[in-house]
């Protein structure tokens, strides 16, 4: 039996979505138990009877919590005051052995704070980075940091390039990941910012297959299979993909109401644009692990409906299924060892 | 008349879709006089016979330059071994007087180099920022700077809202632009890098309507007239905007002819579509302009089709006939004295 804890308070939407995404995700992987920490000032044990179907009430289990985090709390004051909030329990349980992983859809930098706190970085890692993979014409391409450390050293992302380039091992079988920095230019003499220039050198080392420089379509473009980037960038890019998709998706549905024709091809076209929208979907690439924490805790978008919390949930379990937190710390562990002198 | 200088040389398909846009914008605005700037090497008179029909032939002159800037050059060695070339012609012509603006689709370094170099800036502003409009639901969103300044400094971000602030004045008529700082948080408590703070309270002083942090997806949304960051991000932010229409472009194209039915919706449909397209083409919102030059430089995209190239003379010759470098001379000047104490 997997076992993730969930915070389930925090997110955009408020506690439905999260409990709903809990419900489907219990329902499509039976292996999956879920502790879910709720504030009790929110949640009753009355609510769980009646979101959870008796058939599934076997496998969550209530924490109540004597308070929550809130998504626009300082995350120092998060850190100083709130340790008995729903997210330290979660994290703190996966430290005690409770469970083996956590997610939340709640404050980032809080979760990121508390993750660094209670359970700190695996050996090679000072800081971790937010990992996801977004869809490409050809695949997916794996990315981060999307904002765990908004200014990081060069040594930094490289620990992020080999992290990342683990999940591309793990998750998709790729051996040899085609690794690129995220740049101005793809050319290595353009203008750019030091970071990048030397980032790109300490990533160049022999086992790593370090293509160059990346642009910003280069995410989607199915050229890399893992871009690296500071947090800052890393997250203005996943949210500037969001909200250009948004606009898209919008436009379209304008066009296909427009007239009688349009609402045809509408209805002729329906079950083929469900599934275009089905993989582009934001949600169904919902949940970015922060690597390198010493404890498998995963991120869910904070606007996320039911299916995609319930993505992150079952991507969680997956992490815990492949063992992904100790491959990673064997691999950091050898490229440590790589790394030093004769 | 206006005379724009155009550099012929650079970009990333050479000079072809430039002279055709150069073509389509002299037919499309009679008020329009055009120097061309080419590479002797890969120009002659008789190019430009075969390309530009006789009626149009009076409004264009050709003018031979010893060499061009590549694409991939380092903009140092431009700047310092390059200035016979293309690019630098073209810049110099308007401190000469003898062109309004000047135009070009190559090496954006090299081109902010020789615009600093050849041109300085205008009072108030220390460093050029590129800026350009980006569609919205509602409208469109005025973004800067999308690479000019990687890292610049609170009070260049400062000097950049005020001048895309002009921008949102002369082109959309919106008196108090909604002013927001790029950053990973809308909130203003969520943990972030210092100079987007700085900057922040910088921009709101009294004369700026400021409403907060945006991000990335705010781009888009609408709720922003202009949006202000440093140009590493605005760099990445653009180009990931492109990354994804163009996914989502051929997704939809391959949707739309996968069996008989959707090619007969296409068929059906292919006058919306063209409509949508258009609407959401980047070569409709091609043209940036280098503000805060002491001259008006436009860049068009280095890998743009011969409308895209056309639209972004065009909107050159808006700029010189809306007076935009002597109105943001004006308007930078009395932010400067408004800045005096008492």
């Amino acid at each position: 039996m997997i076992k993730i804890a969930v915070d389930a308070t925090g997110g955009d939407f408020g506690s439905a979505p999260v409990l709903a995404g809990v419900r489907g995700a219990l329902k499509a992987d039976a292996d999956l138990f879920v502790n879910l920490y709720c504030d009790k000032n929110s949640h009753r044990d009355a609510s769980l009877n009646s979101v959870f179907p008796r058939s599934l009430r076997s496998r969550i289990d209530l924490h109540l919590c004597s308070e929550s985090v809130e998504m626009d709390e300082k995350p120092i004051q998060a850190l100083r005051n709130k340790s008995s909030s729903s997210m330290a329990k979660a994290i703190q349980s996966i430290k005690d052995n409770s469970n083996d992983a956590m997610l939340s859809s709640g404050n980032t930098a809080a979760l990121v704070g508390f993750g660094l706190q209670l359970l700190g970085t695996i050996e090679g890692v000072s800081r971790p980075a937010i990992c996801t993979a977004l869809p490409s014409s050809n695949g997916r391409t794996w990315f981060l940091d999307m904002g765990a450390n908004l200014e990081p050293t060069a040594e930094q992302m490289l620990a992020n390039a080999r992290m990342g380039a683990c999940q591309c091992r793990l998750f998709d079988g790729i051996q040899s990941p085609r690794v690129g920095v995220l740049n101005v230019g793809s050319e290595m003499m353009k203008g750019t910012r030091k970071e990048q220039v030397l980032a790109a050198e300490l990533i160049k080392e022999p086992n790593m297959n370090f293509v160059g420089f990346a642009e910003g379509a280069d995410l989607f473009s199915g050229a890399f299979d893992l871009v690296v980037c500071d947090g800052f960038a890393g997250n203005v890019a996943l949210k500037t993909a969001e909200g250009v998709a948004q606009l898209l998706s919008k436009e379209l549905k304008s066009t296909l109401s427009s007239h009688w024709a349009a609402r045809l091809c509408y209805l002729l076209l329906r079950h083929d644009l469900r599934d275009l929208r089905r993989r582009m979907d934001p949600s169904r690439y919902n949940g970015a692990a922060l690597l390198g924490l010493n404890g498998l805790v995963v991120k869910s978008h904070g606007a996320i409906k039911a299916d995609g919390f319930q993505n992150a949930l079952l991507l969680t379990a997956d992490m815990v299924r492949l063992g992904a937190l100790p491959y990673l710390k064997q691999e950091l562990d050898l490229s440590a060892a790589d790394a030093l002198p004769g």
